[in-house]
């Protein structure tokens, strides 16, 4: 007997006819003698109805009021799936967020989960039921709702199953698992039985929308066994989990395209001490998040910065940066949005040397032109013209054989 | 400078355009400088459509996951509403029932208020906010959400003004106030200026749907100065009140009518002590409430007992009596669906010799033969066949002149 967190989002719970169907999915579980907590998402597209009708009443909705409207979402499904369960004889009970106690700070849409007092479901637990908790939503200390930005459910989900110290949480979501790439791009794309809470990260935030980030990271701080797998069908999913030795044994696990960065460079930039601080500061300070930056060598005193941000936050950046760049006396600041960043992700590389050379290589051959390079221990990411995208794709799958599975590893390791 | 509980039904907050409507009134009243408390229902529709929804789910939908669902009608409009009013720069902040702590039993679907801690609501108004509460519903001593069943939000409303001790509830209906009888019986009914506690619960529970009967009952008991008006016209609306020297001076002060009610008739009934208890308690314990009850005066030791009960009620009514019925050796169990019940309401009935007379007189000119009768000090009730009922609805409003406007008392009365 386990205890299991189960996760649906909201294309699982669309209509009633599928949440009956994942119902029965649940009940199974309970029936094999599982303990289960099943965190939902709104009925696809019912945060958007939600939205728009914000939109009708206030071009920029009150973020504070906004958060109860859209915790009405959760609050549908959860009722409607333990309505179902208790019409079919199974005993079950839906909690809300002041009900689940999952407590957040007060930053409304993308707030942030500081504790879950799990005693009310535990209690609920023990009395045999099912509990269903409505995903994306806390309180605040004073009992305001708040929500956790989207794909908030997913970490909903890790945080109940960190909290009880759950044995598994299964995010169950429209796709079957976690890919070596995504298949709409490369149909040779293969799922992957295991990856590791690292890769994962990396790939999350390297656009892969499977699993939320924050999830992610959560589920490592508190090894949380997470898998990924689909509500259509049984196929078993993608365990994320440590990194350990039944893990596959290649450099590159995993290659992601993300469309999400706009380019800023700025040219001819005073190269005094400071410059930097100077420029990226505000930019801190309006809370966009810098990913890569890059500074050429200094030629007469003078230098090229060049760094990206999140297209949407590129026009505020431009006018961050503008009259800074003006007042330390560059040249010009010049921005492109048609770009794409590709990266290759795997814990493998660390102890695989080359493995940037073979990238840098498969992309020359297809006379991809490279714009930015940025590495971390487990990943490259390059920022590529966009046009470029998929076939950069394409060709480092290949390159890596990814659609290869490879041998297990056996016995010790060398 | 006045502290004022406004709620607004269904009709009033149907669509974006009608919140912005109702909220500009409120937004006036507010500048006027008083303390503003908005009670919202759901938008026109919404609980038909989530009813729906669960019905999809389960036949006989679990009453506690119901409420759960039935609940985000009315925080959808209160967040609509609140951050409307915020994107004009108006203060406001919504309260749901766990915010605005309305408690009540955990009678899912007809919960009642046991109380309320106004703490988070003077707080907020104390800040100058004007404060949207989500009527309808409350938690009980848990936090398991509760909702308090049709017309629940004028009970909500009441009921915050109670214990505020506000100086004014107005209820927004989509009618201008009470009227002498529903003016799509009658169109030569009057809308009255002022009508007592007594006899608006008279009128509530004869049928008249303006005001839910909770609502008046919590309103008499803690003189909580109510008024019903329209939130489609500027009209000042009808005020219910202690019944005091300003009232009109009439005998009746309105005409209901109702069709809620089937009468049970139970044949040559064995005239013995306790016959009574034996059919009744049964009944009772179902949780029907029997409304009149006639029993004809005993012929050879047998007699003929009729009553009425709801019309949902009285197939289970009927499965209940006629085993008991056999059982002490009555004769028959028949029963009517098609009744009608007509009354006359007045506080000036006390002091009005021969007003059932003039009742009975005007129904026997127009040939409406009369099944029942019963009366309480400030009402006479007739049950009727149900195609006589609009006439006597007319008859009756013409022969205590409702339409005129009587004089107003002047002096000391005597």
């Amino acid at each position: 007997m386990a205890l299991i967190v189960q996760k649906y989002g909201g294309t699982s719970v669309a209509n009633p006819d599928r949440i009956a169907n994942v119902a029965n999915r649940v009940v199974r579980g309970w029936r094999d003698g599982n303990k289960m907590v099943v965190v939902l998402s709104a009925m696809a597209g019912e945060t958007d109805r939600l939205i728009n009708l914000a939109k009708e009443l206030s071009e920029d909705p009150d973020a504070r009021e906004l958060d109860v409207l859209l915790a009405t979402g959760e609050q549908v499904t959860v009722s409607l799936f333990s309505m179902f369960l208790r019409s079919q004889g199974v005993p079950a009970t839906s909690l809300l967020s002041h009900q689940a106690r999952i407590y957040t700070d007060r930053a409304y849409g993308r707030a942030r989960i500081i504790g879950i007092d799990t005693a009310r479901i535990k209690e609920e637990l023990k009395k045999g039921r099912i509990v269903t908790v409505a995903g994306f939503q806390g309180v605040d200390e004073v009992g305001n709702i708040t929500t956790l930005g989207r794909g908030g459910s997913d970490t909903t989900a890790v945080a109940i199953a960190a909290a009880l110290k759950a044995d598994l949480c299964e995010i169950y979501t429209d796709v079957d698992g976690i890919y070596t790439t995504d298949p709409r791009v490369y149909p040779k794309a293969r799922k992957l039985d295991r990856i590791s809470y690292d890769e994962m990260l990396e790939l999350a935030s390297m656009g892969a929308k499977v699993l939320e980030i924050r999830s992610v990271g959560f589920a490592r701080r508190y090894s949380v066994p997470l898998v990924v797998r689909s509500s259509f069908s049984g196929e078993p999913g993608t365990l994320v989990t440590v990194e350990d030795e039944a893990m596959e044994i290649v450099p590159v696990s995993g290659v992601a395209l993300s469309r999400n960065d706009a380019r800023v460079t700025i040219t001819r930039v005073p190269d005094r001490p400071g410059v930097a601080l100077h420029l990226f500061q505000p930019v801190a300070d309006a809370n966009i998040v810098v990913d890569m930056i890059i500074q050429n060598t200094s030629i007469d005193g003078h230098t090229d910065l060049t760094f990206t941000v999140p297209k949407g936050d590129l026009k505020k950046t431009l006018e961050i940066v503008k009259p800074v760049a003006a007042d330390i006396g560059a040249e010009r600041v010049l921005s492109e949005e048609n770009i794409a960043k590709v990266s290759i992700v795997g814990v493998g590389m660390k102890n695989n040397a080359g493995v940037a050379a073979r990238m840098f290589e498969a992309m020359a051959a297809e006379n991809i032109n490279i714009l930015m390079i940025s590495t971390s221990e487990i990943k490259i990411s390059c920022v590529i013209e966009d046009r470029h995208g998929e076939l950069a794709v394409r060709v480092l799958h290949d390159a890596f054989g990814l659609d290869i599975p490879p041998p297990k590893k056996r016995g010790t390791s060398f």
